[in-house]
């Protein structure tokens, strides 16, 4: 059965031209951030369906250079990862890691948006397969703990998809480092998943930095869960990521 | 007693728009000089305060972007650390860093300005509770010694601020590390504060990077003197920081 | 002989007029992504020839600011790497580079684009004449293995092309580090040798941070090879690179 | 005796506006090329005198911000490091550095412009004091050998220009790391300099990156000798730098 021609109703067809609009917008960070070159890197985000209403999320074309992104040229998916027509989008493929990113939707129902990057600096501590230490107040903030280790992985099944779920499942980590391969991260929705990637390169840089010249100290446990418990309710403004 | 409802002489209204204007303009110093990511790191000024008038500070708002940033949604504060209504503000959170800009604004009249990031090089240092060594002229220049770290220490309460005052009041050094959190600077006011930061950062990457390859030795202590003295009255055209 | 005045189709002035627009456009990648600076750097394209047409390329004029380029100020050159006019450029000279590009349109019919840098990363392991190893998803992808060391070769005449030929014509990695020189790339066509120059630095960079503390393990050959065979027949959208 | 109210011709006039613009201009690579951060380093250049008429040179005023800079602030001094009233420049004090940039000028009659910065990685050596070694052909290229290091001496007087001068007098370098303190750089004009403190950095950097991870072997001199030959006959354009 192909999904390709699938019936939306105007309300789901709404919500899908709002998330193509934020998820097109917020590619643009990823370059800003230093966090990918040329085509690499992909940001997806699912769209909140209805009793009833596929469940479907918008996300990269595949290969296509950041400054040729653009609301109409995202492409969006099943959760099945199959690219569905919605009227909009020219003839693209989705991004070559769609079937990741559909693994997590349909694994992790509070999964609202996916990022995946090569970060330098992230990826360095991938290609070692070691876990970034929480020695720092921010990492403390946003992830809550050490940064984890996901598996070496294979593209073109649910190999990566399924290493990812495993590891977000044993942390609070919402940054997972998959092995030789580079950093993934979830969030509530695409913006937050993509604060997620560039605090994850930005506390790989400064601990690489840290551990140049020495070993710094972890922070103690009951510091870092304070530490997290605060920023994840107080920091910021209501509503706000 | 709240303070929120204060009453400002048309002066002070004028200086907190003056302070608005100048303090939201420096933020754009932080991420253009790549000392933060997304919404960290914050600025704060002092408003020149007449006898009788209350003391305040403007400061950033908590968890907004450098993009949105405007003098509009700078956010005025007591010494206290309680925000105010001055008719101007959008109804914003202070900074989650306000109370300490607050304790150091109470004990530290010298002081016009304060500035928090997480500057990746600066926040190594940090990491290991190490101090910056006076290894090169300009840190002689601008901090007139070592760059010392200062205590760990929890948001929430005057505990950071508290660790930074008596740091600051051990040194001349306009700048102090707070152990595994990041770097705070001072300085007569917000530009001179911003400055500092932007300086700091300078040195600590160019300090690590000599340090990869060997040991710089420390400038003797007669010259730093030296070079502190003359660099705090000669540099710059008179009046300029 | 002097090549110098020669009759060209007005089909193949076309072409070559597309071809300097391209190669101009691609010129400006070279210090968006880090990778020269002053005037360094060169990219090149081969410029498609029907029989009995002269076989010509398109590359950088020498010691020309990267701001001053432009589709006018390309210089075209036989395979011999001589000079022609074609009416449009000023008077000239092309790139010292050119010979070495111009050995290896001799050499490898299946090149159609050119690219050398001094990108410091890349630049360094040429430095120390070691190849970076495959130790990320992203190199097996887009290098199918190691990054090759070529020979310490002079400029001037046809040594450095030459010692780039034989590395190339010995691995499928399409990036040579020269020994204490630097990286050139080739592809296709201009766009996929500056793309491979582009990742060549990525990677360059983030096996350096990688390697700071600790040996990453390269990936096993038979994921390699099954990595880089899905990567240049699936990524992307057809036709494009 | 003041050199304050000088007599201009109107030919040396030109000369002093035409220098103005240019040295306004190159400044602005500095920041560009991150060879700065806020208000340091200065670039200046010579203004060509004819018999009869006084020696000078335009500099930047000190403490002023990239942002401000123009043709109209820039200072004119002669080689005495005196300003001079030429009817154009705002009320500024010139550079801090100016005394060393005076010195040179005298004691080096084919130094037409001159380049400080505080750049990190060759701030880097020279906090070790020690020179970078020739192991890249660029390196060949430009400066002909290693980079040196001058002694260490406190601004103010004559100290740093003198140890400038004699390193320079000992090296066939166009760069010398002052010791603890940063690059200067020399060339037959303003842009010349510029463009070695350009190169300085980066040749620094990659030496510093290659070193990281093993010590890369100098060049042979007698193909150092003939590269630098080269470079500074046959690159470039005639009559570019």
């Amino acid at each position: 059965m192909s999904l390709k021609f699938i019936n939306l109703t105007p309300e789901q067809q709404a919500r899908i031209t709002a998330a193509r609009e934020r998820v097109a917008a917020l590619h643009q960070e990823l370059p800003r951030n230093d966090l990918v070159v040329w085509t690499a890197g992909n940001v997806s985000e699912r769209i909140p369906a209805q009793i009833g209403e596929p469940e479907l999320f918008v996300i990269k074309p595949s290969g296509v250079s950041y400054d040729e992104l653009s609301a109409d040229n995202m492409v969006v998916c099943t959760l099945d990862g199959q690219k569905i027509e919605d009227g909009t989008s020219a003839d693209l493929q989705p991004s070559s890691d769609t079937n990741a990113h559909a693994y997590v939707y349909r694994h992790m129902s509070g999964v609202g948006g996916v990022v995946h990057t090569h970060s330098p600096y992230a990826t360095s501590w991938a290609a070692r397969a070691e876990p970034i230490p929480c020695v720092l107040t921010m990492m403390a903030d946003e992830f809550g703990g050490d940064i984890p280790v996901g598996p070496f992985a294979l593209i073109g099944d649910d190999s990566i998809g399924r290493g990812l779920v495993q590891t977000l499942l044993s942390t609070r980590s919402r940054a997972v480092l998959m092995d030789r391969h580079g950093p993934f991260t979830v969030g509530t929705d695409a913006r937050s998943a993509v604060k997620a990637a560039v605090l994850c390169e930005e506390v790989a840089r400064t601990v690489h930095l840290a551990r140049t010249h020495g070993r710094p100290e972890r922070i103690d446990q009951h510091h870092i869960d304070s530490l997290y418990k605060r920023y994840q309710n107080v920091y910021g403004q209501k509503g706000n990521s």
